[in-house]
């Protein structure tokens, strides 16, 4: 490796609610090294934050360098983020993460190089927009299906983040008076799709005397929560609790895009997150079909695709942080 | 009149399914004359031309001019529009114009100058945002509650229109499986909060045997629909079914914005329309009120506000259309 090109190389980090990935790139945004770790679900801030910290080390010795070396690390966070200073607040997804933390600061001085955050899904739907599927679009809706439900919006080629908190499509009311939201509202599209949500329902369930492989499967793959792949086997072996959930799941994001699509009529929605990439295609297919119904017949159906970029679309958007940081 | 004033004066006409609303204005957007024709609930588009024609007419006359003597004439219009050509397809709140039709071209005929045509709720939206409440933020949601309920969007001080058809707010599902909505798809936002769908709900509800005011204080009023001045002597009055099905439209209404507002972190909600105006402060004070229970709580509540151009805003927001036809 010669030493222009390890002048140009950036970290990246997507920090989500399960998982910790990490990545370094060089110029052309070609990963040079990766690592993933699983998110703590125990301790505070500073456990998450040595945990990004090892996870991003291990990424740059892989890529045969240092974090030091790196022109900087970004970082997609869930929560509110305050990309000026690098605090991150309420982030619900993450343990003991109700206040705020100086999560920049702390990483930047662990990593001894300087690191730039911006919010988790912003984040990965700049990603998907520059280097992805979103390639071919000036406007989308970027909707990533994951512990929780987060979105992203470009519009005439330009991120939009509104006074900061923009792209909250989980949090689109589908259903007055409906089931309860982790954020505490009624009748969310998360409150139906998040995968979060669906556990603690499932969960609930299973309490109340119904039958489901879930918690079976959860125990066989050494997880202690139902993770993508848990819900996957469950629908796989056709497990009725987690294919009605999953199929409300389905219909609630779609009842969420067609209204999105409805209210801003963009060119393509694209679908990610980590049930998004697990559920892949086909799923997408069928979240595309379910729009139909809702989608207000003057309009044109918008391309529905899936992320191009995979797991790695919110760490490589999270590396396109330190080109703007250098900008 | 001096020739110079005369020379700046421009047409304005707000084609709505109740009232069509004619202004000329002068270079300053004030008001030199006005008019008001009720829409025709029956005939053809070329019915609807003729009737326009006349309105903007009148107002000339009132301003001490003629149509000819006009820079041009704006039109805010339902349906599908396209603008280039002036076609104006599917205004499904106006009689016998399920197909296409070359408004633009009939009214330029009859009224000897040229004819901008834009979306009616994104002409209001501009409207407002460029003369009126609007003029202190840089993004805003506008809701327009009459016939239909529309919306308009101004995101970094431009008009976002999507492929041309954004801003459909009345279309945001948010009762999956809900009341059938005039657009055919279920649980839409206007299925509950427009003119048109709540009287169509309240005659099959007075047709079932309920009792209720609203046909009486219809004919005392000399009126075929239920105007917002119907409702709003109904309410007045306590008539039961009125209170609920008004109540019912405030909730959806409110439902809508708060989502909207989850997805798009605006700085303003600014609610217009028949409805809208005719109810004023106290209701745009108890939508306020009733978004807070479905706002992210990550999120700050945005403004909300009246239109401050009133009832004119829509001729106003469409005679500035012609300042961008002669840019």
């Amino acid at each position: 490796m010669t030493h222009t090109t390890e002048a140009g190389l950036r970290g990246g980090i997507d920090l989500g609610g399960t998982k910790i990935e990490a990545i370094v790139v060089d110029a052309a945004n070609r990963v040079l090294g990766s690592s993933r770790h699983p998110t703590p679900i125990r301790g505070t801030p500073q456990d998450v934050a040595a945990e990004m910290s090892q996870a991003i080390t291990e990424a740059a010795q892989a890529a045969g360098t240092t974090t030091s070396a790196l022109i900087g690390v970004g970082v997609g966070s869930p929560g509110s983020v305050d990309a000026t200073t690098g605090t991150v607040s309420s982030a619900r997804n993450l343990p003991g993460w109700d206040g705020s933390y100086e999560l920049g600061n702390e990483l930047s001085h662990r990593l001894g190089t300087r690191v730039a955050i911006g919010n988790d899904v912003q984040v990965a739907t700049a990603g998907e927009f520059k280097l992805g599927v979103g390639r071919s679009y000036s406007s989308l809706l970027g909707i990533f299906w994951g512990t929780g439900v987060g979105g992203g919006l470009v519009f005439a080629g330009k991120p939009w983040r509104g006074r900061g908190g923009a792209g909250e499509i989980g949090h689109m009311v589908i259903r007055r008076g409906g089931r309860r939201c982790p954020c505490g509202n009624e009748g969310c599209v998360e409150a139906y799709a998040g995968r979060a949500a669906m556990e603690a329902h499932a969960r609930r369930e299973i309490e109340g005397g119904r039958r489901s492989a879930l918690l079976e499967i959860m125990q066989h793959k050494q997880r202690e929560r139902f993770t993508s792949a848990v819900w996957e086997t469950a629908v796989d072996r056709g497990d009725e609790l987690a294919v009605e959930l999953i199929d409300g799941a389905v219909e609630a994001l779609a009842a969420g895009a067609a209204s999105a699509v409805n209210l801003l009529d963009v060119e393509a929605v694209v679908i990610g997150g980590g049930l998004g990439v697990r559920f892949g295609e086909g799923y997408v297919e069928r979240i595309r079909k379910a729009m139909r119904k809702h989608l207000f017949p003057g309009h044109t159906m918008p391309d529905v695709q899936l992320v191009a970029l995979g797991d790695l679309g919110g760490a490589l958007g999270a590396a396109l942080l330190v080109d703007q940081a250098s900008g």
